[in-house]
């Protein structure tokens, strides 16, 4: 049995989702995999911070949130260290970088996970905006410290593209990618299909919490790009960033546009694409009317999905959940598993 | 650089995809995995066997079938050597196992997989039979001999659909697996959705040569209900055999049906399904009207896909290939790059 010692910083949605699976599953996977999990340190700019050598119970660091109560109500060694501190006093085996993504400078969480590699600590994340604007120097930085940097959760939270992408069909050889990866513009979409305007569809995606109050990140397709720029690097092999991906939203289609798709047959997605030509490789994001046929014609609401176009296999469409915070959550185990199953 | 040095007992269609994918793509593997694939050996009833300790040219094994010819007219050191004694005697590092299947007593395919694994040889295979009649006995076997033994392309051809649920998603709890397992039957289904009778989208099968002349392997479901089995006995720890499964094919459904379900917004499918409630698992085979709404209703065709209902991350649904000589193919591949990979 090998205890795997985690800090987290950020302790929201995601950091929570985490906690609550390693509560509730940590026997199967000791069972499943000889791997327990301990929660040494959690950090968040709003709960405050704790701090044990001999582990934080989950339970009760879930109890508190629920109570609306600050971390430091519960049992530690120590309260009130900030990120860095935790980083580098913790003694972590990993870290599990979930505090808030920054689509424009990745900071402050590019410079935790900096932070974390150079003190050789293996480090998981769900935080797009470090890995779609730095993961060509993130990834180095990670091999010069022999360890590890997951980031499954990044793109279509737990469900396992990353992986598939990246490992399971390498043989088979990639040379296009077309997904569905933001489930709010795909949610006002389904709507709009409806008859529901773009309004209102926004408006409902709003109050369902798909949407945030400023929905430009989503509608512009900003999130789907960050999400193309890491299927690209990762995948493809590119070193490209943001600017490099051909951008277009939403926003601009039409209930007439809709109806007329509907007419044809068709349907408009938003669609994030990566195509290699032999050695040139274009990224995208812009909705397309979609042939009903075509395996993401199909794909509704919040559920989101991939097909990998491959050499020896044809398409493989992969659909799962786009986001949620044991979805996410769960990305950050998959990723911790598969460096210390390896390991 | 290591080298696999191959046995392929059988030379129909997958062992001849297999052979297509190591003469076009060797070097691809050399350079992504440090595997270099050499066929020595290789024996088929019809076509005759070679076998030469320096290897054979793939190149000219596939010329000689393109010309009708056997096998003898190409250059190798021996000749006519039956699958006993090319397993015995060609000192391979794995055997593909890909002559024909037999759903009712997986012979001779289980006795040449036995064969190899008490020679210490991992075995690769597509061959149902062996799988899903004796898959508890032979995997014993191997873990025994110290060696694997590799059949994704039993189920989805090479749609890694068995490393997804036994692997991938190992983690997240499945709990549920239904699938369309089937390409023979979903095509019927789709062309009587077009207002096809039953017979004439059989014949249309038959045509296009996704049906045998005798069908009743694809139609009754027995097709299915092997793969149902290979998917409970893998990823549910069951050991059950074909008789376990309640199984109904799609012959009994008329047009009336098909018409009725669309006007009630469904869709006829032939759902092979796997389900654990505690430590109990129901498998069954059956035409299922599933909502349009499902993942698995907008599979068309000859497409094959799976849905995993799954504890931290709801349902996952993988869609690809079914079937296919290079798909199948690049089954094979991909279960050796998974054993000679992590070695």
């Amino acid at each position: 049995m090998q205890t795997i010692r985690l800090a987290l910083i950020g302790f929201g949605n995601v950091g929570q989702g985490l906690t609550e699976i390693i509560a509730d599953r940590n026997d199967n996977f000791a069972k499943q995999f000889g791997l327990k999990f301990q929660i040494v340190a959690v950090s968040d700019i709003y709960w405050g911070s704790v701090y044990d050598p001999d582990g934080l119970d989950p339970v009760r660091l879930l109890g508190a949130i629920q109570k609306g109560e600050k971390l430091a109500t519960i049992q530690a060694a120590e309260y009130g260290w900030d990120a860095t501190t935790t980083i580098e006093q913790s003694g972590a085996d990993a870290l599990a970088e979930v505090s808030f993504t920054d689509l424009k400078t990745g900071e402050p969480a590019a410079g935790f996970v900096r932070a974390a590699l150079k003190q050789r600590m293996n480090v998981v994340t769900s935080n797009k905006g470090p890995i779609a604007l730095h993961y060509p120097e993130l990834s180095r930085l990670a091999a010069e410290n022999s360890v590890q940097i997951g980031f499954e959760g990044t793109v279509m939270s737990g469900t396992p593209v990353l992986r598939m992408g990246s490992e399971i069909l390498k043989a088979a050889g990639v040379n296009r990618i077309q997904g569905i990866l933001n489930g709010t513009t795909n949610y006002i979409l389904s709507r709009m299909e409806d008859g529901t305007s773009y309004a209102d569809a926004l408006a409902e995606a709003q109050d369902k919490g798909y949407a945030e109050a400023d929905p430009t990140g989503d509608v512009e397709g900003f999130d789907a790009a960050g999400k193309v720029v890491i299927l690209s690097n990762l995948l493809m092999g590119t070193e490209i960033g943001m600017d490099d991906i051909e951008r277009s939203g939403i926003t601009h289609l039409t209930p007439e546009d809709i109806r007329n798709a509907k007419i044809d047959d068709r349907r408009w997605k938003l669609i994030g694409a990566v195509e290699k030509d032999g050695e040139k490789v274009t990224a995208s994001v812009q909705p397309v009317p979609l042939p009903v046929s075509h395996p993401l014609a199909t794909i509704g609401g919040a559920t989101n999905a991939v097909t990998f176009s491959t050499d020896l296999l044809g398409d493989i469409t992969l659909a799962g959940p786009g986001a949620g915070r044991r979805e996410t959550g769960y990305a950050l185990i998959a990723d911790l598993i598969a460096i210390y199953n390896k390991a």
